[in-house]
């Protein structure tokens, strides 16, 4: 598991007076980065390489909202590695309160936009 | 059923080349809104009396990148809908072409951000 | 002179009620490739050729606040053309009131981010 | 004066490679909320009392290009008050390079959208 702190300003939010529903999913994008980096997978030389992570898919619920000038924290976990793609876990609280829950799957893809097999030192790494 | 048209511009995409993920929710908020109004439903005057729909969950799929310029069409119906909440299953095509598909579930709020049961004209509206 | 109508929708929006500051810059990134794409000029072509337009200063003035569901024009001139630059001037209405007005000076670079001249046939069609 | 580091992730930036122009307005939001917080004034606090800072103006110069996964420190300094307005100047660097300099004109205001006295308590912090 990994946890990123993240500060909500008037640019999160919208005119509801709450985080607009699709700002919680670039903090996840975030907090999925952090978790590679803390593990020595550096995202933006995988790129270089022409080795991406697409999200193929979200399922998320919003129990309830976040406001500005809250501070959040995302945790995210790997729950399941395939051979193409894996499931990231993502819980964003508040306080201990959990606002949102979140599972993203991501596809490993080369530059030509075509899914390939996840690395096998990235999967070692992963599965650590 | 109801039809949004929506160009794509330098700030929708990111570095990856292709459309930001939570972009596409930020277009399906824009159809299902347009939706609605087409049906004579203004969310604005809706809120001024303390009713809103909030997003209770989403689940998106993502099957192929729309990029720089495209032309999108978002497709909006409901396909379900019970007491304090409705489902919204949307379709974003370009040039016929599926590229993402989502269904969200919205909730009717009261100004406390309580459930309330959608009003009766609206259902009626709704379900016509 | 071109204009471009946009709606604004919660995403535009802070919880101040009003549109967030930033956002503005995006709608005039729209309104000003509407304006080129008006007189023949396809900026994602011209990328494609490794010509680009970025830019390299905004003065922005905030008049009056938009809200969410308002509709807003945006009118856009070329004010300057230099041999590598050039200066759009743009106005942003609601029903004729000026809410925004601002000047941004874009700069023609090539592929290397080095600024280039603007080719004679852009120019030509620019100041007609 | 007052720092704040930034991280860039794929949602800053667009498919010129680049961050997008409008996003530099969003960081230097975070660090005028975070020089304030510094000096012991909390915006969210002040906004209950319905007194608010809104953007008059900005005047924005882009050097050189922020790229995904760069880390920027924004620094921010009050350089004149007023009355009822202040103006920020703020300067992102990476690594010690300067990207991206601009002065921002926020206007005191109460809850009708009204100008009004910065509070004297205020002012005296901001000067010190």
């Amino acid at each position: 598991m990994s946890q990123l702190i993240k500060k909500i300003y008037y640019h999160d939010t919208d005119c509801g007076g709450v985080v607009y529903y699709a700002n919680y999913l670039r903090y996840m994008e975030e907090a999925r980065t952090e978790y590679m980096l803390e593990r020595g997978i550096d995202l933006k030389a995988l790129g270089e390489k022409g080795i991406m992570f697409v999200v193929k898919n979200v399922s998320i619920d919003y129990k309830a909202p976040a406001r500005y000038a809250d501070t959040l924290t995302i945790s995210s976990s790997i729950t399941k590695i395939k051979n193409v793609s894996l499931e990231f876990t993502q819980e964003i609280k508040r306080a201990g309160k959990l606002l949102v829950s979140a599972q993203t799957v991501l596809v490993c893809i080369n530059s030509d936009f075509t899914p390939c097999q996840i690395p096998p030192e990235l999967q070692k790494v992963i599965q650590a």
